[in-house]
């Protein structure tokens, strides 16, 4: 043995660096029980499997990948698994297209309006409302209905309206310029929808359902402080939002006493002025000192590479510190791979600004101080694959960046980001992912294990609550663990 | 100032984090000369335009990109600026198409077949050769001109199967699979031209000239032992290709004195059996004693995927330590994106077997231990990114993981790895995409520069010869310095 070793290297040094590198990702050093050794073979047998099939769905764009993911028994493990919380979600586009249009747009009083763009809008009112700049009259959708002879076409076109969905994404999305002009408008195609007081209530409930039905047991929600409308005109405030969200969650956690809550980031759109973000940051301040369990963070969204920079609202952003409230800044930074720009010192900033998470962090791995920064402090990169891929930071998922952040046992949690627009829903779905994709062959359970407790345990969650949830969901995973490791 | 300090992240400590950081990169600490400042804002300029076009080349297909890379003045810029060294090239690739065609197949006693796939071969002979499996009968091509109408469309033709060129190269090419079963068979259409001797001589002259009209002092060819036929069936062996290079060398010196020279690495396909690579090995050996100045190294080349690990050779590939041999092993190592897979190790494999460089690691950056061990021991990283796009390991090159590698000052060098393939010649086109697209905004003429010094002093040439070049270049870089930055 000696004398080979000295000229082959060494096979035992060899697997010591083998096991020091796996023990070094994310979940490297997380003890296995025997049923969990058990499911892991399982998996990774099965991934083996997905990684030699003709079609390996993180190489293909999700929209073509979607229908190979659901056969995947991978992915319905891994809809039965406790994912613990999401924590990167927008208002606007948390529950699935199929409720919006079957139910929300079959309510009485709901009218329409085409777009020149050849998009949609919608608004319940009991009268005619007053027409739009750059869209048809408004007709009552009721009536529209009632003049087409297939009308199950003309509602999957609706929910072709409602989601970015098309059957060749490179072709419908060239650039990043054009799939983001369509991503926008497409929220403006919802909000007509869900910001009708009745439906936002219904709204709630519907999203809490389908995370709870996708084994979520806890959600931090980015939400603008947009007005709400009655069918009369009334608006309520955000107040009233605020107060909605926290009633609605209620009322689900009576009948769900296994799930833990609900906490909103509020968020401004970073292409508004100083004083329009100085405005919202103050109102958020207000609501945040009145309801301190529900109002937990704030942030800027909107495309990055159009929008300005975190250092531009630098004197802005310092109020909190100078009245000394208790407001954490949870940023979407680095969603951008305009590499040694302005944009891309978002990471940066956001980190000099404190904030507890990084919102996509796409170029994180870019910046190897920043980086440095994000690890001592505990400061974990929400990865959100499918909407970095349908929004063109990157096509073989494969080649996501969080698959470096994975190697270096980076904090992470994963999120979906905007599930409605990328016609989906829930966790599962970019869960499979990060699995399957991101991670490689070399994620297994330990990485699965360590993500769910990422979500709980860098969620904005005070340590007692997350103590709570964790048991919650110790238990949840014992007993997936068990029933899947037969 | 200090009060604004207290609550806005003092910009003095933000300015050092993003000098540290800057400094970090590769050419970050590189020393400007007031001329070389001046074009580094020229550069820069330059490079801001090119990132809000309309069509960003590194973010597109190289066969889609380069009518536009073509007229970008920094493209023109860079096949001025003397960039030192190819040290990655592959010696059945190392001549642009339109030379093989245009004059190598005009020559007398070139018969063609066509072969079952599409795909077509060739011989030089005096008679018909004997048929081949998988193919039509041998014609002489003379013949087939002349009963062709349209000659310049046949020579199109001809061209086509010679490079993996195509106008829809995501149609053509869904897979890596298909792209490089393509690869592999144009390999062995441009074989039949190459390997006669007569041309063989004429095509490392002319892959030289291009090199040096591409301002390159330096090559580093990976070539396999393949052997040489004359008109007459006459076999060359090994040893007269190896005095072939030597003598075409030593004559394209005279006539370019500050052309430095060419080494070899001896390559074998990873497809190979172990008792295939010994010999291989053994005869690289015996080679190497009695051509120090040619032979430098070995490396195994082919598909890593569908090739065999390096770990698979271990007790063959100790044989040069055990007989206290002074051959380098220069692997192809990380050509992957199947993390966590056996293929997968071969970069920790190559740096135990003491690589003194490593052949695209594109999978380095998801190493973390083996990424330092690379940099620990100044073994630098051979990026390719025209080739890693064509053969779809990443398809918007801001994703190549080089641009980790890059912000972090990893050791790296630049090269082309099979330009006729990708219908390209030399080294700009590769430096293009490092510099624009892989680098974004922040790379800078310090990065050009220690791009340009590293492939030099990473290059095998013995420190006399590396200091001769250095000299050389030096004076190039100086001069196209001051040529372009008035
Ligand atoms: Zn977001
Ligand atoms: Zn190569």
């Amino acid at each position: 043995v000696l004398s080979t070793s000295k000229s082959i290297p060494d096979p035992h040094q060899r697997d010591q660096l083998l096991q020091q590198e796996a023990s070094q990702q994310v979940g490297g050093r997380v003890d296995l029980t025997a049923a969990e050794q058990r499911l892991d073979s399982l998996l990774h047998k099965l991934k083996e499997q997905e990684m030699v099939a003709p079609h390996f769905p993180p190489a293909m764009h999700f929209f073509k990948a979607k229908p190979y993911i659901q056969k995947s028994p991978i992915f319905r493990l891994l809809q039965k698994m406790p994912k613990g919380a999401v924590l990167h979600i927008h208002n606007s586009a948390l529950v699935g297209v199929d409720w919006l249009v079957m139910n929300v747009t079959y309510r009485p009083h709901c009218y329409v309006c085409f777009t020149w763009s050849g998009s949609v809008q919608f608004l319940f009112s009991t009268q005619r409302p007053f027409p739009r700049w750059g869209c048809s009259a408004w007709s009552l959708l009721e009536h529209v209905r009632a003049t087409i002879s297939d009308v199950s076409a003309f509602d999957k076109s609706l929910m072709k309206n409602l989601t970015l969905f098309t059957e060749e994404p490179d072709v419908a999305y060239p650039t990043q310029e054009v799939v983001w002009e369509r991503f926008e408008q497409t929220f403006m195609a919802i909000s007509g929808l869900i910001t009708f007081a009745p439906v936002f209530k219904d709204y709630i409930y519907q999203g809490l359902q389908q995370l709870y039905d996708d084994n979520i047991l806890y959600l931090e929600l980015r939400a603008g402080l947009s007005k709400i409308y009655e069918l009369d005109g009334t608006i309520r405030d955000s107040e009233w939002s605020i107060q909605t969200y926290r009633n609605i969650t209620e009322q689900f956690r009576l009948e769900h006493p296994d799930f833990v809550g609900v906490r909103i980031i509020v968020t401004v759109h970073r292409i508004l002025s100083l004083s329009q973000v100085e405005i919202a940051l103050k109102e958020t301040l207000e609501l945040q000192k009145r309801y301190p369990e529900i109002i937990t963070g704030f942030d800027l969204v909107g495309r990055e590479d159009s929008g300005k920079p975190i250092w531009y609202f630098r004197e802005v952003l310092s109020l909190p510190t100078e009245v000394k409230a208790k407001l954490s800044y949870i940023f979407h930074a680095g969603e951008t791979d305009s590499y040694g720009t302005d944009v891309d010192r978002n990471v940066l900033d956001a980190l000099l600004f404190n904030t507890t998470r990084i919102g996509h962090g796409f170029a994180v791995a870019h910046h190897p101080l920043a980086k440095e920064l994000s690890r001592k402090r505990r400061v974990p990169v929400e990865v959100c694959p499918i909407s970095n891929q349908v929004l063109k930071l990157v096509s073989d998922l494969r080649n996501h960046p969080a698959a470096i952040l994975m190697s270096e046992g980076h904090p992470l949690v994963v999120s979906s980001d905007d599930p409605t627009l990328f016609g989906n829903a829930g966790l599962s779905y970019d869960f499979y992912e990060v699995f399957v994709g991101i991670g490689g062959l070399s994620a297994n359970v330990g990485t699965l294990k360590e993500l769910a407790i990422n979500s709980i345990r860098y969620s904005s969650l005070p340590t007692v609550l997350q103590d709570k949830a964790m048991i919650i969901w110790q238990q949840k995973w014992d007993k997936f663990v068990l029933e899947n490791s037969l």
